[in-house]
């Protein structure tokens, strides 16, 4: 554990994970904020658009990394690669990378990205200097199933439908993010063909040893925070074995936890934790998965696998109040 | 066409089907309400309950049927059976029941009830003296699935998951319907084993010829009304002909549209109205069906037989304005 | 009553009141909808924008307004003059006005436009050419304190809270209605200079006599229709006697009710009814109205307004089905 | 500051305030948690009731209060003082009541209850023994009212109006809290009546010398958590003297800021923070205050205050993550 606090700096400063991270980080004791970047808002302060933040921070966005020990990247599709191309950073600064740039094609101008999936790869994740953050969808998901795959319990298809809240879409104005339209309404969108199946697909191939079939339905909920998955595949363990199979595959996870109970979205929303509920029925296991997209389906999940990636305690920042309602 | 108004009793008043048989049928110009009937409340202006229909009616909850040329039945599970049991009715008088007491034994005392899937089984309901009008879960699921069973189309299991409303699950408080829980709250309740199963099996058999197995997850959604509902089997016909042949399929329905472009919930909400579309992916057909489940999926769909058991026009009282928001 | 169907042209096409307008108009027996137009979208078919009405109409969106009967102005603040000067319609083409065009300045090249507050002016908007419809704040407010005023028994200044829906801010994408910011959110905005206090203040004026005070703070809600108006001013009057004196003011207006019993605003959503529920405290007189932002506080009105004009029975097409949820 | 930990009892542990002491607590280094006490479940995990906490703690509910420092009350009305006659507590166990029992009548069995407005009244607060915690709604009023009263710039009554989240009527099921009358809804209560105008008079009174009128309507609306306070009186200062007024008035306030622009509700929410926003029109002041019920409207405060009691750097576990959306 390094006696000086780890400077971070954070490009794309004004998009939602990226207020996540400021929010998490800004309690975070071994961290200091050495820069938020935004190349639309440099000079101005981050609370103008980070408003929650009010008497918290008295930070400006500015344009340049300055001199961080570790940078997370919360910008579009490609854009990352762009950022790492014109920009220099100090060489012994690691990346965080949120975007999907580096999930499935994880090498860059000699840099390996690991994929964070913290409570699969933590080994891989320990003191590495780049990290591929997975998407949300697929971080609710592949917890969901990754010890069925590592049991080699996967015998067929699965089929997963999934509802994610409008954060998800980001701070841009959209019509499907429009309140008159989204309020109280469903919608289902890119299904059988969502961008998160092909690192999905990648873990569950690592884990089983063999490629896997997953049919996703996506759906946009009406609620801001949060993923509900619930998953399904043929399996004839009963219920309580694969349960047991779960507890035993997280029990070191300080934030995954396997429920006898059902769940509901709202138990995880606002904290960093994942909830798991198995059941089965007509020959199939029915696997329902939880997590904040933004917390552990994001932000949380980053700061979680930098705290790996420094070697610092891995709960660190991230025992967050629930808010329950 | 009667020249006289057809007199209406309602049992069990208070509840929402019941409140939304009497929205629709104050604006029916051939009917008449005689009754509505409540066990708790007789006596007391329906406003008390009904707090919407301020100025719009002046009636009262009475204990008694009178003379009614019809009878709704708004009653829970077993209620519907008694209800016949203990009351004498004219003997013209017809009954279109919104329980599930007769949907899968319709055989009671000398009475036939017809299933009332209005769209699919209209030439029975014509005429018909006994209604069994279907679940609202099940109504959206089989709009979704009818014409391909009468195609012949169905080739392996079915695979479902539904979000619902909170209305659905009635006046009555409970835990899940406390709006602290409920706001902004996805959850799984009767995973593989929701009681419209049967019904639903009942029609693909007869529409298919043969067994179908579906596998059903119910979700409570965090909105009042309206049911979405994803629906996918095996199917190699391109989505283009599958649409074809659902238009086909409904092009005398005058409440179902199958849209050429994807759906939202809210399409339909406060209306007769079904949507469906339809897409192919990775070898399946994936069809989306939406319903208010209130109106086609409960009352709406339940005066739309009465006027078909009647000889009315068969839209009458039902051209509602959309909400759309 | 004219035989033949009144010819109406809709400008602003794609907007919220025009879909409602068009929500209504097609139930509208004695209406043909001649042309909907809208300068970005013409040739395409209006369920393009308003897509719950999929399968009720198949309206094409038009650059021109055809030789209309009527004409709803639906568009934006100040094009009302300017599509009035820039387009020729028929000599007796009548005009209602849905914007603020003519609200507080009702004289344009020689057309006199009606203040259009259906309940309180009907006299004088029987059979007119020109008329301006209420902004929809004022409407809730003015019907709120309207046989207070009549009654001269305004002694002094007005107190008003009033939170509306967000369809209330239109389709236009803004930030205080997207989803991640608006729901479950409230925020106050013009507070104390909201720009429909000069047409309530016109209103009081010519009903009491003289000047009134009115402060207003309005809030944005996290809904997406309706207004709630909390209203108080002194007055020693007990509730019994200003609720009578409502009711007898009210009397003959088919969609504005007084109850006895304390409201909410869902009692009058999707209806073109007004709530109005009295109270009396410490000296003051306290008035809650409620009315849909979207009907009774645009094109609800603005159809009753139009039913008055040509002579027709004021209720036509304005029976909706509340619902109530 | 004491180096073993304080042991924590909690009385009502099932309620809505008694599950955020519990959140809070359970991250607070300098406490511990010997009791949550219920009645009607004790031996139950307290999981069974706050399912968001399953994985962070395995305790259960238990009958008696075993040998705390401190007891948290989160009783009914009258219930506290039941309590406190019933149990016996260690002599030198201070008492933090979040019920009413105590704020407007202090004294009780020569036990003298401070009335905990923390960021008024943290002198008395520091080492006190027995606490009176404000009501909700008085919280987030008396914050927007404190410096005005205390600079004697109350000239005139004092016009409220507020709108509070579904938690603030508790776990307990009720119509108003049904989630199919409660969502998209807006309605008015105990107008000019509520039971916190007491508190709220006693602390004006204090501040300002003198009695002051407090007309307050107090709404329902249709989201979890917050309060948003609507307050305005006469006042010719200019808004920006009011706000270097309240700035200097909260200086040493960890969790309460003047914010230059308009402020909304979710910028509080989940945090233990007041914001104040601050205009002039119409020569009144109009003051805006949000904070989330359940935490500076109960629970936060009184940990805040639990803190002050101890001698505890006044912050400890509450530098909570905002969640913003």
């Amino acid at each position: 554990m390094t006696t000086e606090k780890i400077k971070v700096a954070i490009a794309g400063g004004t998009g939602y994970t990226a207020g996540e991270l400021l929010r998490l980080l800004i309690n975070h004791p071994q961290v200091e904020i050495c820069s938020v970047m935004s190349t639309t808002s440099a000079g101005r302060p981050i609370t103008d658009f980070h408003r929650d933040l009010l008497g918290e921070t008295d930070l400006k966005f500015t344009d340049n990394p300055g001199e961080p020990d570790v940078v997370f990247l919360c910008l579009g599709h490609g854009l990352s690669r762009e950022f790492l191309t014109t920009h220099t950073l100090p060489a012994h600064c690691k990346v965080v990378d949120l975007g999907q740039d580096f999930r499935n094609t994880p090498d860059f101008e000699g840099k390996h990205f690991v994929y964070g999936l913290t409570d699969v790869f933590k080994d891989e994740i320990d003191g590495c200097d780049y990290l591929a953050n997975p998407g949300c969808f697929a971080t609710c998901i592949q917890l969901g199933l990754a010890p069925l795959a590592a049991m080699k319990m996967i015998q067929d298809e699965i089929h997963v439908t999934a509802i994610t809240g409008a954060t998800g879409a980001g701070r841009k104005l959209s019509e499907t993010s429009h309140f008159p339209y989204r309020n109280d309404n469903i919608s289902v969108y890119k299904s059988f063909s969502h961008q998160h199946l092909e690192e999905i697909g990648n873990t569950l191939k690592v884990l089983s040893g063999q490629p896997q079939t997953v049919n996703f339905v996506p759906m946009r909920g009406d609620f801001t925070r949060g993923i509900f998955a619930s998953i399904y595949t043929r399996c004839t363990a009963p219920a309580e074995e694969v349960t047991s199979i779960y507890k035993e595959y997280y029990k070191s996870s300080p934030f995954v936890f396997v429920s006898d109970a059902p769940i509901s979205l709202k138990e995880v929303v606002n904290t960093n934790k994942c909830l798991l509920h198995i059941e089965s029925h007509n020959g199939y296991i029915h696997i329902t998965s939880i997590i904040d997209n933004l917390l552990k389906g994001a932000s949380g999940q980053a700061v979680e696998n930098m705290n790996l990636m420094f070697g610092l305690e891995r709960t660190t920042a991230l025992h967050l109040k629930a808010n329950a309602f």
